[in-house]
């Protein structure tokens, strides 16, 4: 079993129940990963994936193994055929089964480069980790999704359900940067799979690819689509069609407590890390809307419950 | 309980008795620190605190989960209701949090910029994780204090202490680079809690704040201040006054067995690192008076003595 | 008992089956270790090494703490008697006996500069190390030597050992940077010490030092060095003689099918990484030949044997 997307599961309900549970008793599995050993491969930085894998492969009674392996210090050559004299030091094909050959579970991290769409969204990096590992592989994000964030997100979401169907919505907001679709784009794949109302809000220019986006409405104006909700997940991307550019830092956009006067009972989420002032105010960041502390919490929880299936299938 | 300061401590005698006893028996609380996780934080460098904290936690039975959190990797934002729209990418109000939910324990270590001696000495980075991460902190060395350092001192003095009440001078020593006060101030404030005459020493201009000094004998003239020495700390530390300068590189300075002529007994402490034969000579860094490696192991215990407390008290 | 060479090995033969043990089963000595900490120094950086020695160490219960020690983070002065007034921050005779007292075993990593032979091939780095830390030290490749990889080449070489004595032969490679002779060195010592026929083939100017080779043949004629292997082993290294220099990027040199018709059943040896299509063609990489990552697996328990020898000596 691979965790790379919302494709790999079969019930995301019973996932989240499953995270859920643990969460309550996060020792009732320590020593089923006894001996197992986890390693995580940081193609870039991490700090929450990092530290919340890390907390969850422990109550798991795991050893963890990372290698800070950015492309400066491990230059890893991907190309099938390659002559190596050039600055790549090492082929995946033989660097990802000597990993596979220390390590029991593989995790991995690899950002997009945010210059060809065709590239990142082919997820060659994670494609090849995976089939050269011969390990399962847990995405630490990848180029186009995050698992584990979406992951932590529905757990967050089901925990704080109103009685009815609820209302979730995906705003974007501003950043001062270019950043990747990969939040995005997840928290779509997995939306479309949760029992909920799910509705985007962005600029035009900003839609997603529909293979995440599914059925989701998509409304341009904000104010409209925040209406009523329950949920109002906030969070920047670049463009998708006018691949990695910034089309807007339209600052009526930063989520704020007017811009939800149709939302009276909106809880507010974000992946982190957050431009505060910029893509959500402070009010909203520090007020009792906020969920923002619950989704990172829920971050080990998700690793945990992934991980505990990967040890049980094996 | 936190452990940022001399302050922390009620008794500093009890608090090195206990340390003492865990030297002679470091595994005899193993199993204390069982399922909690210490989390440590370098906004700058380190290495025999991080190896000393992790040394003492794992004597402890606790998981250590370090960050390298340097200003590079993960410029954090300080500033309340900062427009984070420039190149701090994560405020301390949403990362300190975070950090506190996977961690039951926090060490944080963060250095002075030595431009601002209001904002140094304010310690607004060290108490904002306080504040944030909702989680006992323990101060890996701060802006102007270096607790962990001092106690390990205390230890030392107190194993080596001779039958009659011991003179303690701190002596100014000459170095290339401007150094913090961090641990000459908490060095003094330490001295000023035990059962010693404490005199300091060092060219005119290089006066500390008298908050930590306290009563203890300024004496400029170096070689009066070393007469009858029990124990003399060397450390170089830039001006406080004319904040942050280099004011002297007075080779004289340089502790060498001439200059303790007057003191035949005299032991000699150094916190390490030390620039030999610039701060202090070869023949006393490799002579009988150096206690500086039994300062450098008896951190372990110092961490350990701290890490148990806090553990005993939540 | 210190780990730098074959030469701390007496019976090499024993060492290797005592690895393969482990190998059948590496949690038999799973309390071996409890409450000992293993040390990591990396000078330089390492990945493989690394991790197999972490897991190796994960195998016997022992504690790992690493230190990332490249030389801009942690200059490192080795001159007896220098003024520290340059950029060296601390001295290794103060460095060392402090990680010392912190761990039971340290590793030690640290790559020759290819700029003086005379003081690579000393040793210097390696040996103030050994003489200032007070514990059993295991090179984690030094300046000139190997031995961890060696007797991970060892076991490999004995798990698809042949009836007959087999024929061993160090095959030099292109390459596109100038390399240390370190893996060509250490390779040559051990296999001197196995019932192997062992030969050498490399370009003129690329002798290594007799001391490592012994009477090992010298051929420079590749294709009869080749003519009747059963072992290859590829490697890259720059010049002894006219020292650190490359003197031939020969692109007939790189090991392909064609070169090994003289050899049917001959396999093939490299320690990784590996420049794919310069120093091995695609063909014998990812052919049934490679043995390539069975020495990666066995890095393994080439340091779970040393590291349990050591454990018991002490």
């Amino acid at each position: 079993m691979n965790f790379t997307s919302v494709q790999d599961v079969q019930d995301v309900a019973a996932l989240v129940r499953e995270a859920i549970d643990l969460k309550k008793d996060p020792l009732a599995f320590r020593n089923l990963g006894r001996d197992k050993t986890l390693g995580l491969v940081f193609m870039n930085p991490s700090l929450r994936t990092r530290l919340s894998t890390q907390k969850a492969a422990s109550n798991l009674g795991m050893n963890v193994m990372a290698v800070n392996a950015d492309r400066d210090n491990w230059a890893i050559e991907f190309q099938d055929g390659a002559v190596m004299n050039g600055t790549t030091v090492e082929h995946i094909r033989d660097a990802a089964p000597v990993l596979g050959s220390y390590c029991d579970i593989m995790g991995i991290r690899c950002f997009p480069g945010l210059v060809s769409r065709d590239t990142d969204y082919s997820e060659h990096i994670m494609k090849q980790f995976i089939k050269w590992t011969g390990r399962p592989c847990l995405s630490l994000e990848s180029a186009t999704l995050h698992p584990l964030q979406s992951l932590a997100d529905c757990i967050t979401i089901a925990e704080k359900r109103p009685v009815h169907r609820p209302k979730v919505v995906l705003a974007w907001a501003p950043h001062v940067k270019a950043l990747p679709q990969a939040v995005a784009n997840s928290f779509a794949e997995w939306m479309c799979r949760m029992d909920v109302d799910f509705a985007i809000t962005h600029p035009p220019g900003y839609e997603l690819d529909s293979k995440y986006t599914g059925d989701a409405t998509i409304e341009y104006n904000q104010e409209k689509a925040l209406e009523g909700a329950d949920f109002v997940y906030v969070k920047n991307w670049s463009s998708y069609y006018e691949y990695g550019r910034i089309l807007s830092q339209d600052p009526s956009r930063m989520l704020t407590e007017k811009l939800l006067a149709g939302a009276p009972d909106a809880r507010v989420m974000h992946c982190l890390p957050v431009r505060r002032n910029v893509e959500i105010s402070d009010e909203i960041a520090d007020g009792p809307r906020s969920l923002i502390q619950a989704q990172a919490e829920n971050r080990v929880y998700a690793a945990q419950a992934v991980l505990k299936r990967i040890l049980l299938e094996k």
